[in-house]
């Protein structure tokens, strides 16, 4: 705050007054120390893998260090994303539904896509807030210049810009005169054009987490020694397709692949939490853990004919896969760790979004969030420091790709479209189908009758969506965006 | 043992050899107090249902007992059980399938059914190892003379002969006048016919199990008073179709009946604890939690049209209800707390099986197991006492009825029939499906090929289970049972 006056006194006083509005606002005190935050963001990773959800052994290996961590701090049983993995990476990174930034789908072509200039991403909010930071792994969000994590408020990057099905481009029949271009592994730094690596095929695909935690606990040791607070976005890519889990943990699990790939998880996990803790800086770090949503799996009918190239994931008690409206897409593995700051042990099944950890991380770190656009998260730094048992949040709308398949409202959920797994076909109902979360997990349950009263309790959100999306267009015709805007493909 | 000699100086030797043998070979030796054991058996009750599964809150009710009973003591994911009421409560009391027993469906008419008296249940075993048994709940193994549970071993019971179904059917149309006899609620001591209380009514139904709570509680307290060891069979009501919590909890979790339900089984069980703790018999107590079968649910395609009158289970992570040879049906829930001898903290996914209770409770408790039999249970006491990490057992038939569905060979299951759901469409196949459990809970990647070896590794289970059916005929014609065979119906 700048002060421009020639009274010196009332400048003090004005000063001391703000000083005071901010202590009595702000969770976390102007005087202290800003926390570091490490995002550990799984690919695909269904809210049934964890041993802390029910899953480790029984999914192949038991999860010490993902069990304790949530152990330690708050897991969420109802933390939602948006169910693709561009628009849920789009979410996390602005704190707005995918659909305002124009991300609703995962690319399939070869054209401009991801995040514009003119969004600010969590690493832009948190940078600006005095943080370094720094991302290892997959990106999803452009592949182009003014596109990369690095002009996004990456201080660092390493990883791929795009998805890792491209790891098998290579080794497939007709791709070499296809005119595709291969990906490359990528090595970024801010003000500059990243550089390419090596690309991205079979060979260095059960490697790549390696790299990505060497990278990203040399990043934390770095920033602690230089006393800096830092921000950590680490998307994991090892649970997407093709499971290939690092040559150190095969044939570990005795369970194949996907028991070895838990293994390697948490060992890297407990590395990370090692590093924090070596550091002396544990007090101050806030750790989590979640992905970007859920499993890739199997839906009935469908066969792979090997057990060892099938989609390996589990939702857990929930119904499908990612790219569907159901609870197995969109709830996925929440857990939050700060000591001395979120009590040990606590759970619930309070409804989170993803869209809520950008404006609740700005709260935490004293960073801004942006005034001159919609933001749909919300603040819960009082929810999660323990301070109230309600997120604040009563549901959200259920985004497929562009498409509204529903609206989530507290125990109940309202489908107007479904996909019974991520290859399954489009239905849509002429009435639509009323589920209820607790007493049918797997959502098979129609009761639209007599429960005729939750369309009328949740669709208010969606009219408000629906109207806030008409009242915000979704980039301002007059962004700036020093790499122009994005050429049509 | 008694020996007849006239040579007292060998008789004692022997005495002593034999006494030793038995300090050598027994996990708690001659000399130790017997362990009580408490033995709480839920009725439809899905392995997602308890917190320490990952249920519990999003099943609509935190459970905190059954969670600190698991943390105190050994969690097992991969118990089984046979898939419908009068086979699995037939399997753990005699440690035999049910098929063997007569016992491989639920009795649909009303005829005579049940356990035999030439079988051998845990009650008499442990009765004649010098236990006090008393049994509280449903029995669903016999409602005529000679059948009741005070025939087969428990000095006392007090419950429901048969299911709780059967609770509704005075406020069912046509009832009344159709000369089915009514079920009730019946309280009976060893050497006498069972007195009838009350007719087992939609009036008493939301009360039964808070009055099997405290029957249960006060015979814990006279037999430690007495200083008996004690054998309690609980067999809980509350989780079967008709959903209907006790008052004290209608409301309370305000996630519906369900939840209702979760907070009132947690909460009895915290009673029992605290009775335990209260007694000052908790190091001497071992306590088991566990179910009858999987869930009641709804299947693909089911619809109830009101939430409140569902079928409210859930099997967690895997597929489908009871009444099917899916893991769903098969896994229950199972925590088992023996303070100082189960170490603390302890879960497996070994492969267990109810019929493995009575050897492993029969070598714990001293008691014989008869050897003029087929056993199908295998002593696990040293695998629950942590003196092994494989418990022994590499597979099972899996029996549905009288029919065999499948075999479960570590972690591969075959099918030769499904069915989807406890009233789907019996389909039985020309070739066995073969499904990894590992990687496809769900049940839905039939992956014979390439694992052809599978049948291979699996079969022999099945034919050694046949060659001993042949050997061992189901009840021996000329087997003593002082009220008689079973009439035809």
């Amino acid at each position: 705050m700048i002060l421009k006056t020639n009274q010196p006194g009332l400048a003090a006083t004005i000063a001391i007054v703000c000083l005071v509005a901010l202590i009595g606002t702000s969770p976390v005190k102007a005087q202290e120390a800003k926390p570091n935050i490490l995002l550990i963001f799984m690919d695909n990773f269904g809210w049934g893998e964890p041993g802390f959800n029910g899953g480790g052994i029984i999914r192949g290996a038991a999860t010490p260090s993902l069990d304790s961590l949530a152990a330690d701090g708050l897991r969420l049983t109802n933390f939602n994303v948006e169910v693709q993995c561009t628009p849920s990476r789009s979410a996390i990174m602005t704190g707005r539904y995918a659909i305002r930034s124009g991300n609703g789908t995962v690319p399939l072509g070869e054209g401009v896509y991801g995040l514009v200039q003119w969004e600010v991403t969590m690493a832009e909010m948190l940078s600006d807030a005095g943080y370094k930071t720094g991302m290892y792994g997959k990106w999803h969000l452009g592949r182009t210049k003014g596109r990369f994590p690095t002009d996004q408020g990456f201080d660092e990057w390493y990883g791929v810009p795009n998805s890792t099905d491209e790891s098998v481009y290579s080794s497939l029949q007709d791709f070499a005169n296809s005119g595709v271009a291969e990906t490359y592994v990528m090595d970024g730094q801010k003000g500059s054009l990243p550089k390419k690596v090596r690309p991205y095929r079979l060979d260095y695909r059960p490697l790549i987490d390696r790299d990505l935690t060497d990278r990203a606990i040399d990043f934390m040791k770095r920033q602690a020694e230089a006393n800096n607070p830092f921000f950590v976005y680490l998307p994991y890519t090892a649970t997407h397709f093709p499971t290939m889990p690092h040559p150190d943990f095969v044939g570990k699990s005795g369970k194949g692949p996907w028991g070895d790939l838990l293994m390697q998880i948490d060992s890297y996990v407990g590395e990370l939490l090692q590093t924090i803790e070596g550091l002396g800086i544990e007090d101050n770090t806030i750790v989590i853990f979640t992905a970007d949503n859920g499993p890739e799996a199997l839906s009935a009918g469908e066969t792979s004919l090997t057990v060892e190239n099938s989609m390996h994931g589990s939702a857990g008690p929930w119904r499908s896969t990612l790219f569907t409206g159901y609870e197995g897409a969109l709830r996925v593995p929440f857990a939050m760790r700060w000591p001395g700051k979120i009590k040990p042990g606590g759970v619930s099944d309070e409804i989170v979004h993803e869209l809520d950890l950008f404006p609740t991380l700005a709260r935490i770190a004293g960073g801004e969030v942006p005034s001159d656009r919609a933001i749909d998260g919300i603040d819960m730094s009082e929810f999660f420091l323990g301070r109230k048992a309600d997120s604040g949040r009563d549901g959200f709308i259920v985004y497929m790709g562009n498409d509204v398949f529903g609206v989530k409202w507290r125990d109940w959920k309202l489908h107007f479209k479904e996909q019974t797994g991520w290859n399954g076909v489009l239905r849509e109902y002429t009435m639509p189908r009323v589920y209820n979360l607790i007493n049918d997990p797997q959502e098979r349950d129609n009761v639209l009758f007599p429960h005729t009263w939750v369309p009328k309790a949740a669709l208010p959100q969606l009219e408000e969506h629906v109207a806030s999306l008409k009242k915000h267009p979704p980039i301002p015709a007059g962004a700036p965006d020093p790499y122009g805007p994005p050429k049509p493909q």
